[in-house]
């Protein structure tokens, strides 16, 4: 349901702001956890979990980028750092002469397999265990619409 | 509510994987808005929105950088750019020799009241416009019990 962009009442900012830091607060212990369990950021954890959920295990840089909502330069420089710690390989594309596959290396499939359980284990004690089966309809359809 | 960590389902993955998703993709472009509009990145618009809200518009290093949670160092670059873009200066604290304060400059308060409608006017688009009162209390009540 769409209204008219208006002065935002002080609830309204109130539950954005919260929003905000319920993000920020989730996200920081979620990463916190992975760098302190696997030395894995979250953003190399998101890269990798793109990867291994592709065909070949493999993506486009742009589709990659596009995949974790980073910018062109800021995968370029994630995937710089996966390459020299052997997680990923870039691979020339051949019907595509300027385009770059990002490829999981096996390496690369260790290291998320190992530190998948310990995100998982985050996200479900930070966020699904502290929501209701409604709760949690209630924000994929907020979601959904913020999305759309 | 609290359940025991368990496996997530694949439903509730996807509920996550949205909230990250709405998240990076509603802050994106309330960040485009304000670099193409008045050049002022996020992060730095939520710093003078702090010490604007602040009792004589400071706030200790330390507080502020709980407010927006960022860690101290991640902080301390920030307010260097500010400070050189006038919009903040650093004020030692009395009370303690190793305290610093931030506090925002005249140029940081007009900088901000000029931002601060381009700001609310995308959450208002962008994020309270698209939810229904009922949405917008739920999303509360599920934020509240991420952050309890």
């Amino acid at each position: 349901m769409q209204r008219a962009p208006e002065r935002l009442s002080s609830g309204e900012i109130a539950v954005w702001r919260k929003f905000l830091r319920a993000h920020a607060t989730v996200v920081r212990q979620l990463e916190a956890d992975l760098l302190g369990a696997h030395s894995l950021p979250l953003a190399s954890y998101d890269v990798l979990v793109q990867l291994v959920e592709a065909p070949e295990h493999k993506l486009r840089m742009t589709e990659l980028a596009d995949a974790v909502l980073l910018s062109r330069s800021g995968l370029t420089r994630l995937v710089d750092r996966l390459e020299r710690e052997g997680l990923v390989t870039r691979e020339a594309c051949v019907s595509d002469a300027r385009g770059l596959f990002a490829v999981l290396t096996q390496a690369g499939y260790d290291r998320l397999r190992s530190a998948t359980g310990t995100h998982l284990r985050g996200v479900s004690e930070l966020v699904v265990s502290k929501l209701d089966p409604e709760d949690l309809a209630a924000l994929d359809r907020a979601m959904d619409k913020l999305l759309s």
